[in-house]
């Protein structure tokens, strides 16, 4: 069993959720500006009557949420605390911010938290006549029940179909449908082979044994399918892709997007490899790849290990795909 | 003191300087591809009559070096086993397949094995008629005097000016006099955290007490300046910050492009905690920052950890910086 202690270059422990959102925007060069006394971000030069596309949750998954406020993705962002919703105050501030007259399409995970504070951010939303819709993101086959799935980092492709049709100044519900159909045809796995720890905790938030690896981990530490003995990177990715493209199903002549996600302390190296793979199973499935990412883009604090994910892009979602768009964690 | 396993998904940790390079190919959409029987990589698509600018070094830097193959930055790379310089016939082979016809610029850090190797490769490709150039980039002030200095992610921004001048159809002799300019221009020093492992080694190069880091740390796990007790990011991040500065010197007036880079097991979070405090500091000195860049350039596999780098940009070098390129690693 591992025995160390979580270390990390911090400031105070509490003000994590801000600092890191200041280093961001620092970072951004200028693509969003703070909602002041909110952490929440805006983007700069938002088109009147555009539907807003607000994406949130939880501080601690960096990049992801507020790394993707900019042109073609989301114009707004909300955080909570680490590992915890945004609060409805949060919420409104940051949909006030950025309103352009045509409602909000919020875009978050499916958690219990976020499901209620957004629920009641667009209740109250509602009675100052800003209307809103909602898509939550349930990419993570590690749940075999759709409607009970996580959102993990198929958000960001989700986000990236919704801050497209936006863009191309859609209404409130074609926007929605599209973000729909975008969350249809997304899904991911992850394996983690460590736990990651929370800047207010002294320890980690589990411990994994030094040969063992948990396929299926949530990106906050949620049990995944299971734990087994450390196994070489080829065979736990065709797991992963095997159980993707059998569960929407993906098959031959599919055009996909292939995202290999750091949840946080993997090595590029290590990355790089399961992309390698990725790339044989699929070109054996003959499923088309049109685009790969390969980075961190929604992290659980040094978690080690990654999540596949794939969007499968019809004729609809692919030039929706493929539009241009500029933000920290993802330029086209 | 920690008392931990390495622990990594790999297949044969012998394969992990090819397998990596598979998945680096696989996810660069065309902007490479393989010299056949050689670690080492060229950009498709190189114009005739172009300067070839070169990158390489060893493996285990994931995304340097071979992500960094694209328009506008390296035509070629070549790369050794983990840590170890790429012998010459790679340095060769990679220049053969690249040549077009105005010779090469080779661009790599200031390594005893990289120099040898480099300086081997240059005399054998003289015999051929092909002529060569080198800059061994020197950014990291952890070593008192300039020439001792090693590259670390300064390599990135040496090259990113020499692939611009290369690609503006510049000669070889003005295309290395930019790249010296611009290593001139550049300093890096970083922290690190945790020690880091190679593939084919049971353990880690050495480790660092729970309350410990390690200023000025090498990318192979090279003695820094200082061991000393845990601090704040904001302490760490002011004390590198302020000795870049004083080095080159960077002063009030100055544009400078900021690159923030993971040695491989920082959070995402970490990294935006430092960007911010390095903007403060930037900006109380009246120094313009130009660009800012974070995340994972020039890894050390797992070393918890960052390194800050400044460059310069003067009237000449701000024009090459903002120019377009696409590779894995930096798209512009």
């Amino acid at each position: 069993m591992s025995i160390r202690k979580p270390k990390k270059l911090l400031n105070d422990p509490h003000n994590v959720p801000e600092e890191q959102l200041e280093g961001l925007i620092a970072a951004s060069g200028g693509d969003m500006q703070k909602v002041e006394g909110f952490c929440a971000t805006v983007r700069r030069d938002i088109p009147d009557n555009q539907v807003i596309v607000l994406i949130g949750g939880g501080s601690g998954h960096e990049p992801m949420f507020a790394g993707y406020v900019g042109k073609g993705l989301a114009d707004a962002s909300a955080l909570g605390e680490i590992f915890t919703s945004p609060s409805p105050d949060i919420i409104i501030a940051a949909v006030q911010a950025a309103d352009r007259g045509k409602g909000v399409l919020f875009v978050y995970g499916n958690y219990a938290g976020d499901n209620m504070n957004f629920d009641i951010a667009a209740e109250l939303l509602e009675e100052e006549g800003i209307p809103s819709r909602t898509i939550r993101v349930t990419d993570d086959i590690a749940i075999e029940k759709k409607s009970d799935r996580r959102g993990v980092a198929g958000d960001m492709m989700v986000l990236k179909i919704a801050g497209a049709a936006a863009s191309q100044m859609k209404d409130l519900d074609e926007v929605h449908r599209l973000a729909v159909k975008a969350n249809d045809n997304t899904r991911s796995m992850g394996v983690a082979l460590s736990a990651c720890s929370l800047p207010l905790n002294d320890g980690f938030n589990f411990e994994l044994a030094d040969d063992e690896l948990e396929l299926g981990m949530g990106i906050h530490g949620e049990q995944g399918v299971r734990r087994q003995k450390m196994v070489t990177a080829d065979e736990i990715v065709t797991e992963i892709v095997e159980r993707l493209c059998a569960d929407l199903p993906f098959k031959a002549g599919d055009r996909v997007s292939l995202l290999i996600n750091n949840l946080g302390g993997s090595t590029v190296t290590e990355l790089l490899i399961a992309n390698r793979k990725a790339h044989q199973l699929l070109n054996e499935h003959g499923i088309i790849i049109h685009d790969t990412l390969v980075g961190s883009f929604c992290t659980a604090q040094e978690m080690s290990g990654y999540s596949i994910t794939l969007m499968k892009l019809d004729d609809e979602l692919l030039p929706l795909y493929d539009a241009p768009c500029h933000s920290f964690a993802w330029r086209k």
